[in-house]
């Protein structure tokens, strides 16, 4: 298996970026080669600091860096040599089975489709995030990608994440769900109503509208949405989650007796900061696009870059975009068929 | 002052919303009457239940009550002597002040814009949510009342978040941002876009475009999006911090040493219980109707309630109204007058 890793655009350097190659490469032997993209000589420092010595590395220069500032549209035809440019090349020349990036979500999504186009049958490409929950794990989609989103759009997202959920985090049936503003058939805006009629026509665990109070009570599997609501839900999240956090913190050093106690619980908050962790799953699959492409958290570090490697060769492994084709060409049928009997 | 009470329509029944009348009343020597609106029978073995005895409580009886499957637009026809339905009605009839109601937001909104009609200037009535932050409060508006926005009706709700934010919970220069799945000026959906160009004309200290990740990082007082997103929000957060204490609670008993930990630091919880609690407040407002309306959680106990009336007085106390209708009037002249520029 055959990875390019863009590894500029991180917001810690380089460095953190080839110290997670360094460590992937050590824990997985399916990895055949590991293209990193990006400046050479910072690549060649950084590979020294970390000591990272493997035949299966392979250096790919490019001169220029995709930034935050960058406008997608603009940077496609004006970074042409950008690291994100050239490591979504590899893939759609076929040297590399995927590419993992830490830049700019919309950089990636521009030039992933740009250059790898959707996959047979798929309107749009979505995020698909993995969030942690008390008892569950639900992913969350699209939560980035496609900002105005079309009802078809949404039914698809809903085909993929129920691939994505039940291939790479084995739940057997995933309850598929439309992120709404109510639970009742009735309720949701234009978008998510029409939405619904197409979900229910669909192979899935549809169990129809979903509110905010169930993403975290282990009702829903699959969380499907626009990427401007999307969005706002994971971000929203990973902030009210710091914020908690910060709170308890500020609380428990406020006096000797409650550090005392925090220390003797200490565990409890080491199990919940790890559960709670964004750095398990280290990157988010852009699905829907006829190539393997990764978004890693531009914060990212060492063993989220590891995880986000991990996770790209499970799902080139898992062969996920074959059955996305399959699913979303049946699903295309299925609405097909019931638009010609309307 | 005379407030008007729905007491039916609560997850827990009007004995504890009676209860919490009690104890409003015996802190609050402002209110000069209280309408129990609601099955009398009900009301009158509650009221012996709590030993209620007060000369300012009066009884208005109505046969029957709106529940959480009626849809408001057949409500609105059919249950015309439901306790919602009574209730506003002495705020139309200029008998009551304001109404608090603990049922179906939807049906409160539809009875109370039918026989309250908005403020004048106003479009769309929205529910402002004040959501409590580590290090400050946000007032989230609209959090589910209009499902289907407008640019303008965004821009109305940046000013009447930031009356509510300065009149009652006492920010001096509230911070107003749009929602959005980004910070930059070029981001959101076309609502949003076209929202920012008009709140950038408004007399508001505001902060433009804010995302997620800002909501409890203290950067922004007034939260405006639409219904269907703020909904979504509001929601999601509740169930994410219900979600987390959840976890910690069931790691804190695990064993012996966790448990005595919890116990000496059983302060530091206590302090962030109390503060996320959304009892607090109690009610959210429905701005923007020529009459104070406070929605209270269907779930409200007592000490909710009575914090619900106590916020339903301080609003009624500030004239809220009164500046809402200058502040829009001066908005949409701004607006007019660019408009008619352009």
């Amino acid at each position: 298996m055959r990875i390019a890793v863009d590894v500029m655009g991180g917001d810690h350097g380089c460095g953190v970026v080839i110290e997670g190659v360094k460590r992937a490469l050590e824990a997985d032997s399916k990895i055949s080669a590991l293209y990193l993209v990006g400046k050479q000589e910072d690549i060649h420092a950084a590979m020294q600091v970390s000591g990272l010595v493997d035949k299966r590395v392979h250096i790919v220069h490019s001169t220029e860096v995709m930034t935050m500032e960058d406008k997608p549209t603009v940077a496609l035809r004006k970074k042409k040599d950008s690291s994100i440019a050239k490591a979504v090349d590899l893939v759609a020349e076929g040297k590399a089975d995927a590419v993992i990036s830490l830049g700019n979500t919309g950089g990636i999504l521009t030039f992933a489709t740009f250059k790898l186009r959707p996959l047979p049958g798929v309107e749009r490409a979505g995020i698909a995030t993995v969030i942690p929950a008390p008892d569950n794990e639900f992913v969350l989609l699209d939560s980035g990608a496609n900002i105005e989103c079309k009802p078809l759009h949404l039914a698809q997202y809903a085909v993929m994440g129920s691939v994505y959920s039940r291939e790479i985090l084995r739940y057997k049936n995933p309850r598929v769900g439309l992120l709404c503003n109510g639970t009742e058939e009735g309720k949701g805006n234009e978008l998510t109503k029409e939405a619904y009629r197409l979900c229910k026509q669909l192979d899935l665990n549809f169990v129809g509208n979903v509110e905010g109070h169930d993403l975290f009570a282990n009702k829903v599997d699959v969380v499907v949405c626009d990427g401007f609501v999307g969005n706002i839900v994971l971000k929203t999240c990973e902030s009210l989650a710091v914020g908690i956090f910060a709170m308890l913190k500020r609380e428990l050093v406020r006096n000797p007796k409650r550090q005392l106690g925090a220390y003797l619980a200490q565990n409890a908050f080491r199990v919940i900061k790890r559960r709670m962790d964004p750095e398990i799953y280290g990157g988010a699959p852009l699905l829907g696009l006829n190539g393997i492409v990764m978004k890693a958290h531009g914060s990212a570090k060492e063993k989220s870059i590891m995880n986000a490697i991990r996770i790209t060769t499970e799902t080139v492994q898992n062969r996920i975009n074959k059955t996305i084709v399959e699913e979303i060409q049946r699903a295309n049928e299925r609405l097909a068929a019931t638009k010609s009997e309307e």
